[in-house]
């Protein structure tokens, strides 16, 4: 199996100003196209600490990816530690360089003169072209390594890698299934898969998260392709709907997909979550179909006046209650006229608890024309992770709920 | 001023299942404890792997933090390769053991044996108390060099490695100051502030980010902190209203702090951020004294039958349309008796567009007693990176609106 590194330029990186997203996208691409990621690394935009983990890279990479330092302008210096650390030249390529200038001129009404930096390429180097942005990437192949040079922007990266993979066409060596769990402990799935996996070729990740699940990636030799479809059809069938989907599935996606195929249409009543939940699924193209709105109904007197809780249960059994959940699902059903409607009310606190309804405290209601399900939870963690939780929750029960209509 | 590298361990980072938050939370708090962090690696759960980065680290760095790979299982390696590069012994402290089972003894009934490896203790190490989890952290001074073990759960890290620093105490020999601009482009706020620091031991770094704008951070040495403050201001006085805020201000939490500071309540009507800027404010603590609400009109049934937008212009205008976010911002003001409304409707694509409005057109209006501010914008990018952008333009309009009340 071919290894990778991977490098990403930049001091807003090192400086912990920015979560490095470039790198997880990276990583995650080269593992599916059947690469062995053994190392990522970041360091500060100069000359010497990119040289210095190129060349640290070299040891024992195939292929290395670097991300960052493509721009324009004195802090962009990647080209350059490049030639540098494998010795070869870099020149002007004019052809690119009026390239570049016709593309700029498109959208802006001169042309800075630092653009022709952008230009300079790599002997022997392929271009890489950039549909959305301006800096080219660059693939080198030199003594039997490979380089890959992409700018830092996301939206341009992404593209520009799928090509680059494309362009090197790796053998991948294995074959890999992906499944997204909820609702059960990862050391429980854990426990479940490695009891029916005998063969050790088989080989097991799993990966909790309180906004998505358990995501688990089986892999082995790609000859055993049909051998991971069984398996993860045993590990459906012992863990029931705890399931929710293969692939890169989210919870969202497999609600919307779901409303879709039982042409159902949902409306949500979010208190605690404050639109989390309505948020995520808007988040799916072609939600409209399906999803109509949601009520964040965070002042009681929101409850009130639009949900129509009745002030006797606001008193009675506070905002949050089954009570008055049972009432938020009613009442967004009604005015957004929707088959189903979720509704959520809790304490994320950090303050707002009392002795019997502790900080973390929820409770959801799920109610259609002959449905109502009530359950209250509690999940006593730091504000954001509990919104997580519970818009995650929200969406399972969603889900569990379509799943057993008819 | 002294190096330090990170080196984050877990197969699920360099595979991209999980996104580095712990290595940004890491840098950053170096980074303002005065370190200057050089690097951060990651690597798989492996012995030989792990040691390879601490080796290469330790060529450049006077402080190494690692994190992950302190469990219990077979999967947990860090100790056992720290001890090895630096051949020190590792023991089994007695009295760890103990503690360590005094506590998980608390929460569940039995004690699984495979817990002893979480008092494996480096040579002469110091135990840095673990108060979430099991495993403790241990912090090894070797040489001059510093190398601290954190576990992998954010939860546990994030505190643990504020007592690191206590214990480290890194001498500072740079005074920093951080600010917030929106709705100026980077290069031109670079611009002006380059343009009025002539000191060169003042450091800018700028990082612009569509979901919270610009972020700007002055470094000087120590004896220059009063110099930075002046600057900042001046800073202020050239960019007037883009200044959001100093420190780690949000937009949401700058909202939610001149909405009290004003005494005005909010409320807001969404359409394609389909509940995102309300999500937003909610994050904030203390946000439900003076946000009431929001509702999520995605369906134009709800825009018609809650917030009373008429069939005329929904015909006639169409949903992305000023006189429709006109109608949704008096109506969600209307119902939810708040003194301020937003309303957003816009293409998140990536279907919807027309010539006129293709998409990435959004419309805002924010509407009060006697102000009604209506804005259009076009962001053409991909749907989430549209809807962080809406979100974060509607904050600014809101803080706007009320930085120019009385």
């Amino acid at each position: 199996m071919k290894t990778a590194s991977i490098i990403t330029v930049g001091s807003e990186i090192i400086e912990g100003i920015i979560l490095n997203t470039n790198e997880k996208y990276i990583c995650y691409k080269l593992t599916e196209a059947g690469l062995k990621v053994i190392r990522t690394i970041s360091v500060d935009d100069d000359i010497e600490s990119i040289k210095n983990a190129v060349n640290y890279s070299l040891n024992d990479s195939d292929v290395i990816v670097l991300s960052g330092g493509l721009g324009p302008t004195e802090d962009d210096k990647t080209r350059e530690a490049i030639a540098e650390s494998l010795k070869l030249k870099i020149a002007l390529n004019e052809e690119l360089k009026k390239a570049i200038e016709k593309r700029i001129s498109k959208y802006h009404r001169y042309v800075p003169s630092n653009i022709a930096k952008q230009a300079m390429v790599i002997e022997n180097a392929k271009i890489l072209e950039n549909h959305v942005g301006s800096a080219p990437g660059q693939l080198v192949f030199h003594k039997g390594k490979i380089l890959v040079l992409l700018p830092g922007p996301p939206q341009e990266l992404e593209p520009m890698l799928n090509n680059a993979l494309n362009e090197i066409k790796p053998q991948p060596d294995l074959s890999t299934l992906s499944m997204l769990f909820f609702s059960i402990p990862e050391a429980e799935l854990d426990e479940i898969i490695t009891s029916i996996v005998h063969d050790t070729s088989v080989k097991i990740a799993t990966q909790a998260s309180y906004f998505d699940g358990v995501r688990v990636r089986l892999s082995a030799p790609k000859a055993k392709a049909e051998e991971l479809t069984k398996l993860s059809k045993k590990i459906i069938e012992l863990t029931g709907e705890k399931f929710i989907g293969y692939g890169n599935i989210t919870l969202e996606e497999a609600v919307i997909k779901l409303l879709k195929k039982k042409h159902q249409t949902l409306s949500i009543a979010e208190s605690c979550t404050g639109g989390m939940i309505s948020s995520r699924l808007v988040n799916i193209p072609g939600a409209s179909e399906v999803f109509l709105g949601a009520i964040v109904a965070y002042n009681n007197s929101v409850k009130r006046n639009i949900l129509n809780v009745s002030n006797k249960i606001l008193e009675k059994y506070g905002a949050v209650s089954q009570q008055c959940v049972a009432e938020m699902a009613e009442g967004v059903r009604k005015i957004m006229k929707s088959d189903l409607a979720l509704a959520v009310s809790g304490i994320a606190g950090p303050t707002g608890g009392s002795e019997k309804k502790p900080v973390g405290t929820v409770y959801f209601c799920i109610a259609g024309e002959s449905i109502k399900d009530i359950q209250r939870l509690f999940y006593p963690q730091q504000r954001n992770v509990f919104r997580s939780r519970v818009s995650a929750y929200g969406l399972y029960l969603i889900l569990k709920c379509l799943s057993n209509m008819l």
